[in-house]
């Protein structure tokens, strides 16, 4: 490739300040706000752009569509989850529901990865395109590291059952803010959730 | 009242067709569909009054404020949840989280109902006054009176928490239509949720 035709499919200039590491992290800090703030729908490559303050060709050079910057930001949300099955699957058979949901509760309870979480979870609600996004990744990072930990014929829809239960809890508790559940103590709600967590994963 | 404060207040006029209720109902049918396909933020009276073919004042006259037309519009699409204690609390009390399941999931399972359901929800995810009007609903039309049923001191709670199971299920098989809890089959969902709600509601 020639310095011209690079140039014309947006690699980074010279006049462009730092490594492209750094400037590739820009963008992808820069996209992670735009799609929190504006949802995936009225987000454009543009608008990612401009936030970032570089040109939208270095945009599509780094991670092409809008939907592919999508995902690269919505990876870096789920990064926690990749450590779910260690974490899970660590310590007695009897407890891997309430380490599960202590895990899950947990990425939520904290308004750092809360935010760009629920952030996530409002585009895949509103569009198509974010919920196949969103379903590629929660199932590839979190269901199916789980569900192949667990010696079970239907692990994944066992999987799927319990993250329901949690996601639901979630939903009601940091979203819709339902009462009690919204001030319940942590330790109630999961004294409460996690033997039927237990039951989904492991129960014959 | 006089005639000319009446008018100022919006009250439908003689040019206006067909009686007072059915205006109300053809407004409150164009507010159902103009906030399931535009959501609570980007609907407006103004465009709820045009799609009814109304004065945006006869708008404020029925409902008050959008808010409040909101409120309207959801309580229609809440209609079927009062008939759920009676569905749920009728028959076999070892049989209550099935009844709870198969009476949620019917909802959704049917496109007329699941349609303006998933509309109301998007909303509520989105944006905070459609959330409060949708826990406002769900706790008043739904939850209270399915707690009021329980012989349990924490029964609020215990509504959430499998309403939250049921919810977090359908979050997953219809809006984010995760596999394989998308196209598995509803008797093989209930025969896992059901215990599980069972034991929301039952367990001591």
């Amino acid at each position: 490739m020639t310095d011209a035709t690079a140039r014309r499919r947006g690699r980074p200039r010279r006049t462009e300040s730092g490594a492209p590491g750094d400037t590739r992290d820009r963008i992808l800090a820069a996209a992670r706000e735009q799609f929190s703030e504006h949802g995936y729908e009225k987000t454009s490559v543009r608008g990612i752009a401009k936030a970032a303050g570089v040109d939208p060709a270095l945009v599509h050079h780094y991670f092409g569509t809008k939907e592919q910057v999508f995902q690269a930001a919505v990876e870096t949300v789920f990064a926690p989850a990749l450590r779910a099955p260690d974490v899970v699957f660590d310590g007695p058979a009897d407890e891997v529901g309430e380490r599960f949901a202590r895990f899950l509760f947990g990425v939520w309870e904290n308004p750092v990865t809360r935010t760009p979480l629920l952030a996530v979870l409002r585009s895949a609600v509103n569009n198509e395109v974010a919920a196949a996004v969103f379903r590629r990744l929660v199932t590839s990072q979190l269901l199916r590291r789980v569900a192949g930990r667990l010696d079970q014929p239907d692990a994944e829809l066992r999987a799927e059952l319990a993250a329901a239960q949690l996601v639901g809890v979630a939903m009601m508790r940091y979203v819709i803010k339902l009462e009690p559940l919204a001030s319940a103590d942590m330790d109630v709600i999961v004294a409460r959730v996690a033997p039927v967590v237990q039951r989904h994963l492991t129960h014959p």
